[in-house]
């Protein structure tokens, strides 16, 4: 498509340029849009159709619709945010800097202002930060007939029109109907009669990872969001579900990897800002490594008088960090899903030491098999058999106490109110590490003598 | 609820009972059921109305299912599978075992046997695996009256009446049409001149991760899918679409930690189950830490010189690894996003490169500082400055190739179609372990002269 707009820009040919973005998708319009110059986007901007320039802008980049604001003249930014929905313009709020919010603020009329102004006060991760104020509310004592008529007038600039909400004079939810059991429904039955009184609802300050897992427990096109006493205030709708689910994977899986989360893609994050989210981790991690280090200093006799034993410190890390992090990952991730919950712990529990001895046991035996044949046979590196036979014990110590700390300490941090993801792999490692070394060098020192 | 429903059955009262669950979502009566004693099951199930029952059936899981189903008569069989959504039964006749899946058939009739034979042939991870065969099709001749009359019609055991597929006489897809705009459209608007002919569609054997993403792009909520004649055949909706990126999410997750993904649950899968997924990586992960315990037995002299340069193997092995997976981490999850593509990689080189710069730098000055002060004034371990100086230059090097290690792997990895997702923390840790022992063994034999 790319190709075709810069051809038609050139040649001026604009009303063919409209023909073809008009059958464009939204999407594919933004994301091509911000790939052509900056005097080339109004201009591309100008001729699409004004319910499509308004969806193509929602789904531009924020670097995107600064240019395109500034650009524009205050008739012009009215009119495309009287197109917008709600909630999509409250997102780009957030992401301008104060004069551009100033000019948007200006370009709204006071009753939108104010509703803006109330879904911007809603703490960062509530459902209230997230929720439009663009529904279709029905009266109880309407007729299926009245219902379908008052979409049908009603319905073309709300969100959705799918689900549908019943509520008294004062705002009361008093029930869901969707357009589905409107239409299958005779005409003149009573909405109050046919609709779901069971009503799953979200409060505006739950939080909205929680909310997105329950529309998706329940398969929710729109969840409704209440107020304290009750009120309809908002409604979430799938598709920002949708991204409040693969956001929070992207940032517990950042997390897991010892990456503060960040909010922007890769590619679009400065080269400062990626070292700002990585390094305190990094740092943190560097310098709790000094009880390690401190561990070994403390058997030097014993490695100096067998370098033997130091050839297989790195194995003995790697397999507890390895054995651990399976454990934590696992964990963290049916927490994140809520398929585990604090009460299983003492399953967890009884579960991982069954599978950490079968890891630890297999593991040995392999070592042992893999000592006496590739090292000793292969590199004739002469790894005594007592020696072979600390490190298999170790390894044996080693995976149980991984596998214990692993799956318990996200437990415990989200016991103590922690976030659990930050409990994975290399916060574990630095755990499993020391415990690693200090078993190896009090087994080796227990089994042979000369050290 | 579970315990109101344990007095209902004690007394018997299962018009209070009935009365009781009728108001309940499908999903909390599941899990409720799920809870009570085997031989309660199909007594709450048969108290429930048909409909409900055949949802709460679905979402109940395997093991319920297969204890109800053998509970049921054969009339009770046929009832309860007319019901259900036909991408439903395919799910359960997938997790069944093979008699229980001869009775299933046997009860259905001979044009849904067809259809979920066709399904259930469909490979794994495509498409046509999730799709369903039920919605609704409409004519481009149709008026939007007789399109509305023709939803009210058909639609009532559609998976979902809101976007309508409009299809020529022989089901090649013309165009699609939501329910919303046939409601704010006039009576007698011609469906052909309103549809939407910029269609965008799967195709049967396309990867469900990738259906599942266009969705969220797009916000879609249901997409259809064509054959290799653009025939419709099937539909994708917005529910099994969350399912698959939820699910994606955490396999990815689990590929990271070095398991091999499950598709059950934590609690639900057995311990020679979680041992066979977890025990491959660890096996692999631990005989190819082979080689860094070779590299530390050709430095044998040189440790045995200075157990000083012992202590901070463990400091450098874990940063490496720190670092190398904050950076694949990154682009794995970039690429599962696809906001990353293969021509970026030299962008991505470009900016590792220069954050590698900035992390080794500032972790190297931060290490000088603590060896200096902690590791010499407090813990008086008397490390020299040549022995600081040593380490520091191999972290900044160690960060470096870390950092690109971990950024071009995953990469390279997508390119000769391997799955990114495996070459994460572990796999990257074994490689930048050799590397930082080579890199460190070589600064200090350089540097300190009497090694």
């Amino acid at each position: 498509m790319n190709e075709k707009i810069l051809e038609l820009l050139k040649s001026k040919d604009y009303s063919a340029l409209k023909a073809l973005l008009a059958g464009e998708n939204p999407q594919d319009i933004a994301s091509a849009i911000t790939k052509l110059d900056e005097e080339q986007i109004p201009i591309v901007f100008r001729v699409l159709p004004k319910e499509l320039a308004a969806e193509a802008f929602v789904e531009m980049d924020p670097d995107g619709q600064e240019l395109l604001i500034k650009s524009f003249s205050d008739v012009q930014l009215k009119q495309l945010f009287d197109e917008l929905y709600l909630d999509d313009t409250v997102d780009i709020i957030e992401e301008m800097p104060a004069n551009v919010v100033k000019r948007i603020l200006r370009s709204t009329d006071l009753e939108t202002r104010c509703q803006i102004n109330e879904l911007l006060h809603y703490p960062e991760d509530s459902a209230g930060s997230i929720m439009t104020t663009e529904y279709v509310t029905l009266r109880p004592a309407m007729t299926v007939e009245e219902a379908i008529l008052r979409i049908r007038r009603t319905g073309i600039d709300k969100e959705t029109v799918y689900t549908c909400y019943v509520t008294s004079s004062d705002s009361i939810l008093l029930g869901v109907i969707t357009v589905k059991d409107l239409l299958v429904a005779n005409d003149d039955a009573i909405v109050g009669d046919i609709m779901d009184t069971h009503v799953i609802y979200a409060e505006t300050n739950q939080d909205k990872e929680n909310v997105a897992r329950e529309m998706a427990k329940y398969d929710f096109l729109a969840i409704p969001v209440v107020d304290n006493e009750k009120r309809l205030v908002g409604i979430v709708t799938f598709d920002d579900a949708i991204d409040v689910i693969e956001d929070e994977a992207t940032e517990d899986i950042e997390k897991m990897a010892a990456i503060l989360p960040s909010d922007k893609p890769y590619l679009k994050t400065g080269v400062l800002d990626t070292w700002k989210k990585r390094i305190p981790w990094l740092l943190l991690l560097m310098i709790s490594a000094t009880f390690t280090g401190q561990i070994i200093t403390n058997f030097e006799s014993a490695l100096a008088g067998s370098v033997a034993l130091t050839a297989f410190i790195p194995m003995l890390m790697d397999t507890g960090g390895n054995s651990g992090s399976q454990a934590s990952v696992t964990i963290i991730r049916g927490l994140a899903l809520q398929e585990i919950n604090m009460k299983d712990i003492l399953n967890i529990l009884w579960k991982e030491l069954r599978v950490s001895l079968l890891c630890g046991v297999s593991l040995a035996c392999a070592n042992f098999a893999k000592i006496m044949l590739v090292d000793n046979l292969v590199f004739h590196n002469s790894v005594s058999v007592p020696i072979a036979a600390v490190v298999c014990i170790t390894l044996v110590v080693v995976v149980f106490c991984a596998k214990l700390v692993g799956s318990t300490l996200p437990i415990l941090a989200k016991r103590i109110g922690f976030d659990p993801a930050v409990m994975a792999s290399p916060f574990i490692t630095t755990i499993v590490d020391a415990i690693s070394l200090l078993v190896y060098f009090n087994i080796a020192k227990l089994m042979i003598t000369n050290l």
